[in-house]
C-alpha cells in the first residue's frame, strides 16, 4: 500500500511518499515543493500543481492524504494555505487518487501516542519510526512524512472494519 | 479588451465576459458553475476547475478579475473560498490570462460611485450599464459582471499611465 503525504502551502510545499507492507513503513522519498517569493500567488501554484503531478505519477501512489486544517484567528492564512490546499486537491482528484483527511492531533496521536504532542517530538518520532537518518528539512517534510503514516494507519483501520 | 471577471466558490463560481470597445462594455456570456453538495471537495473543485477552463478557452479573454479577499472571524469560509480561488488561479495562470485584481471596496465604487453600496445597489448599477433585461441570478453571477467591469477599468487606467 502507497500512500502520498502532503503539507499544502505556496512558498513550501511538503509531501513525501510511504509505503507499508506487513507492519513496516518504509519512506519510498519525500521532499518539499519550493517556490520563488518574486512570483505572482498565481504562478507558484501552478509550480506546486504541476509538480505534484509529476510526483503523482512517478511513484503512483493509491492514496493522498492531508490535514483538515483548523485556523484561529488567522484568515489571511486561511486564504493563502486554502489556495494551496485548492490545487492540491485537484491534483489528487484528476489522479484519482483516494483522499484521507484527518486532524492535526490525530496525526500527533498517532505518531507519537499523543494528540497534543509538540512539533519537535512528531519530527523525532517520524524519524525513529522510518529509520532516517535525521530529522528531514524543513519542517514541511517531516510534517508530511507523519501525515503519511497517519493516513496509512486510517486506511489500515478502514480496511479492518471493512473485513 | 476582453475580460473574464470570477467571483470563485465550490458550490457556486460566478463568471462573467465582458468586452470594451471605446466606451461601450459590452456583456458577451455570463452564469455560474454550479457544484452538487453531495459530491466530495475534491470533485467539485475539479469541477469547478474543468468547466473555467472551456469558459477561457472558449471565449479567450486577455485579462481575469477576482477581488482580493478579506474575511472578518470566519476561518472557515476563508478556508473554503481559498480553495476554490486557487484552481480559479491556476486555471488562468495555466492559459497565461492576466490577472487582475481588486478590493470589494473598489469594485462597489467603480460600478456604484460609492465604496460603501451594499449588494443590491451594486446589482442594479452593472444590470443598468450593461443593458441587461434584467438583475442576473444568482447574486454570484452579477458579482462576476461587477468584477469583471471593474477590472476593464483598471486595465484601462494602468494604459493610460503607460502611455
Amino acid at each position: 500500500m502507497r500512500i502520498l503525504g502532503i503539507d499544502p502551502g505556496t512558498a513550501i510545499c511538503g509531501w513525501a511518499i510511504v509505503d507499508k507492507e506487513r507492519h513496516e513503513s518504509l519512506a519510498v522519498d519525500y521532499g518539499a515543493i519550493l517556490t520563488p517569493g518574486d512570483l505572482p500567488a498565481a504562478q507558484r501554484l501552478e509550480r506546486v500543481y504541476d509538480e505534484l503531478l509529476a510526483i503523482i505519477d512517478r511513484y503512483r501512489p493509491e492514496y493522498g492524504a492531508v490535514e483538515k486544517l483548523f485556523f484561529g484567528q488567522n484568515t489571511k492564512t486561511a486564504l493563502a494555505v486554502g489556495q494551496a490546499r485548492g490545487v492540491v486537491l485537484l491534483a489528487l482528484s484528476q489522479r484519482q487518487v483516494s483522499l484521507v483527511e484527518m486532524a492535526p492531533t490525530e496525526v500527533k496521536q498517532t505518531v507519537t501516542g499523543y494528540g497534543r504532542a509538540d512539533k519537535h517530538q512528531v519530527q523525532l518520532m517520524v524519524t525513529r519510526l522510518l529509520h532516517l537518518p535525521k530529522v528531514p528539512k524543513p519542517d514541511d517534510v517531516a510534517d508530511a512524512l507523519a501525515i503519511a503514516m497517519t493516513g496509512l494507519e486510517w486506511v489500515k483501520y478502514r480496511e479492518v472494519l471493512r473485513d
